[in-house]
């Protein structure tokens, strides 16, 4: 029997992400898409390009269809919702995979950092339910993404390449930890279907622009991460940059080199310390790869040099942000979760051009 | 045991993308990759978005493996490369689906007819295999695309997106057989891999213009295919344009009603006649379908109005010209060569946005 | 002394692309910038391409700046604004340019067909100024656009490439007078500043679609105008087309010829009709020419050309929506009204890439 | 009487930028456009945005009208062009302003060191002209672009947006000289006029890519001027992008600050250093720039910030890459050189969207 999946906020990009994954999904199936707009409307009709493959209707979260028991749930919704709809899915034995900030910390102080810096109440709504969630970046903490694990903080989607990028430097110490920049430029889709100022098609089409320069809140998942790996503090500077692509993350990641380091060096140590997990690909800093490579997939191209005269490490981190960086990586949580192969429902290879 | 494809020309647009498609069927698989560039390299490398996906080597046209026997040959080759290989294939058995011209046509005639217009020979090399090639459009084909056929000459990607706009309304005679107009506007990418000028991303990327208004070649299998629907012959004024999309055709299809008729009465008509034809999505003009709902798919969608004033019809056609218009229709003539469902390996959703 | 203009919605596209080229001109020079929001805000602040060259405050309405006199107001504003204006500007000695539909029609009854059209209601606040009106196209309308009169009604964007592109074959009634199709494509500026789900970048960066299949707006005043100059009445079956383009209209105009023409005898009709109209290049169909080449600039270029065996003419039509559609347009009629040269401030190259 | 101005490269993007902006010159006019490519051809014909503005015909460099003297020589020509035809227009008195690397160094030991870098032969052709040329960036060169020099090195377009951005910080030893990180995305126009496989629409539209990891040639003159300015040898580790943009560079520009500063001091420090520059403004972090704000001028914005957790300083600096990365300091180069104001044919405001 097919694992039921229940998808709340299925109206959003991050919902109809993981509804097309699902719908390809070998041993799983969509069981209710949840939203609290557009209740009665077939997906296929809010989205025609799925007119024929996922015509179950949209429903309100107190429709019964929306009630009903599923084996996992994916809370594709903003911060805040996941936390006040967990506890009685989980009540109901599902697993809970949520895309917000809402399960991405462990202690209820590290989660309120987080939340002043978006502007949002710092009290948890589910505060018990913080230590026993994971940080779904599976690269990581694929251990811990077993049967016994009930709650997923999905990771952000700079944080995803930011810290798959680094994670090998900041393990082995190979870097000053307080020399970390993030340089990252990423497409529109990131900022979701909702449209704004911004993003409105003529003042986006030939522009490029960084900004919240003052702080973005992806930095403390990526400071608390790779952390954890170097075992002391670790500190970021990071750039969030839009540029007009749809789908995609370009992060260029400079770190200063304790010791000085080949780009020989950094490959070995890059491809040991990705060798079991099947989606990141290391290159070498002449491969011609861009974030068209990774578009639609959930693999993360790394690209690594070396500028040997200022003895600093670069990294090129690429992945599709709705993809690796959102849906894909639900998938992939969702896959360890039931103990399938990571790669099920996941192993397309992306469209060219 | 699976079928086993060889693909001549797997180094360009067409190439990768019947590779793309062959690697998710479920009863197909890559046999040999053949192309008369860049021999030796893995199509992974060639196409980053493939590395672990199809690592299989290019090989040359004289080497061995792109000797060995296939079930069927994809030949994602220009103009006059397919009538001079498919000789030798079919010797071997196998079945031979052409992406150029070179099998559209029935006779030495009006292959000559189509050279002229594009600047080639009109001999053709292999004429005693025209009246034997099936025109690779299943919607008007499908019972001759069957076991007994060996050669197909898969449709131009305006051809398909016009063909499948104007077919019932030709074959029910309800409109004026001199009053076809097709305005056609294409995407980028159905000029193929090579660069030119007009293609070089600082002159496309707000620009769009109409080319060929001397003629188009696709007109030929327009007419062709119209005609004998109708029982009579068809003319069409044909423009192409492009315009800053990679993926997609959109073409406007214009149509002197011979009685009054209201939108209801064309739904009707549609509906009815693509019945059978699973890739074919019938909108009234109200629906808000765009060339994106079709992008990485094998559908086409039509959107049917009726310009009630002027008593004239007008279907806009979408389909995305490397699918539906190239790689996804000689999939679908594979699947029904070989008796297998019109839809294996051609079923997933598309992604959005 | 220099012509002090008031910019009545100088917010949004049309008034900021207006106070572009205003800036620019010679004899001309910005009294006040008007609009209902952002006021107090320097116009260089909310379009920082401006700061350091328009660094005016935007005003309110009630704001004695925007209640003081001027020579000429151009109303950059909305159907249903700038007929409440009007009178007020009038007796204050203004001339009034309008960019809406307000006054682009003479009679109390014609307006009311176009404001039911748009779903705006029938009655015109202004009425008594309609027979005064000019319609705001100076190659049609040039000798009345002169010293003694006071209103216009600047074109739609869509009316200026189509009613140029097919004006010579209604006045020279070499055409079937309801066989004319206007097949037209614009950029996403056309509509405006306001950000919408259909503009957003990511629904409409790979994306192209018609619109409104059930009548547009613009008909009207194509219709009425043709019919002017055919002396009977004219037909038109026209499809509105977004492409992921900013800045452009290309507008592809059929009809059938009454008697066979050549593209030299097109040709020659066109160049003699258009010879006193410095912004419109009449070009044969192999010219190379798109809608970049009329970017940022007012002219219209226009590729002629005949399909000899449908017997039928087709004309490519481009322009500059922002520009010769909007305020390019408003400001050759202004240096009409004042007597200037028809160029002045108009005649900067555009710029390419 | 008009400076006299012969364009040699006329034909490419940089020639075409600067044949845009003398025709709106008030003190200049072209006298000659010179190519290998396209003699015989008006410049209106191969740029038809330019028919009917400069209508001049292209001749070789053979032909006399290229031969007559002129007040000043634009060479918008590749690596190696300048040098060799620069002592010939010099000896006819003209002033020679040269695009490429050719005179951006005063000794033949460095400009070996930048030829080696591009894979050039070392040996300059005019060594002796050297010492005589300035660096053509009149932000920091104002005082020797007079009268008395005879050859400018325009600067490169990466180099000008980060000398720019990271000039006061040299100037005033604010940071660590060895810590400096220039992260520079560019749109595909820096690319130029020819056609390749990275810039063909269909594999750059959604694309964005790092490139020349191993070392852009554009570093010799970022660290050569910094270091100039810093009185102590400056390195940088620079990283070049490009993004699907046309026009455009924004550069991230990071340093780690000797002392804490806020970004209040750094707005003081820069708005001090280009007092005297009119073309270069200084924003606050919270400012909504982007690179389409500078688009079509010759701008540079400079967004100031400080991270203070990281004591890091990070500027980012956005120009059109065609007109203040080339054409425009060209032309505000030729400017100078002939004692007119500095914003001469340079005052416009730009187009937006």
């Amino acid at each position: 029997m097919k694992i039921r999946a229940k998808i709340v906020g299925a109206g959003g990009y991050g919902g109809v992400g993981i509804a097309e994954l699902l719908c390809r999904h070998p041993e799983a199936e969509i069981a209710a898409l949840v939203d609290v707009e557009n209740a009665g409307q077939p997906l296929g009709a809010l989205y025609p390009h799925l007119a024929g493959t996922v015509d179950m209707p949209v429903v309100a979260p107190d429709d019964p269809t929306a009630q009903a028991p599923a084996d996992v749930v994916f809370m594709a919704t903003p911060d805040g919702v996941g936390m006040n709809l967990a506890p009685a899915e989980l009540a109901k034995n599902a697993k809970v995979i949520d895309y917000s900030g809402d399960f991405r910390f462990n202690t209820a102080e590290s989660y309120a950092d987080y939340a002043r810096r978006i502007g949002r109440e710092p009290a948890h709504a589910a505060p018990d339910l913080l230590p026993k969630a994971v940080y779904g970046l599976p690269e990581l903490h694929r251990a811990e993404l077993a049967a016994d694990t009930a709650v997923v903080g999905n990771p952000g989607c700079f944080a995803v390449s930011c810290i798959l990028g680094l994670a090998p430097l900041a393990k082995s110490r190979a870097v000053r930890l307080d020399s970390l920049i993030c340089d990252c430029k990423t497409g529109v889709s990131g900022a979701g279907k909702k449209p704004n100022a911004s993003f409105h098609y003529p003042a986006r089409y030939d522009n490029m622009n960084a900004y919240k320069l003052a702080g973005h809140q992806h930095v403390c998942e990526i400071e608390r991460e790779l952390s954890l790996l170097a075992g002391a503090q670790v500190m970021v500077t990071f750039t969030g940059q839009v540029v007009p692509v749809c789908r995609g993350i370009m992060s260029c990641l400079y770190a200063d080199l304790v010791e000085a380091k080949t780009e020989a060096d950094l490959l070995a140590l890059y491809r040991e310390f990705y060798a079991p997990s099947p989606f990141v690909r290391v290159w070498e800093s002449a491969a011609p790869v861009g974030s068209m490579h990774v578009r639609g997939t959930n693999a993360c191209n790394l690209v690594v040099s070396v500028d040997a005269r200022a003895r600093r490490a670069r990294i090129v981190s690429y992945i599709d942000n709705l993809v690796k960086g959102q849906a894909g990586s639900a998938l992939q949580n969702m896959n360890l979760l039931f103990g399938l192969p990571e790669t099920a429902g996941l192993d397309r290879p992306g469209m060219y051009p």
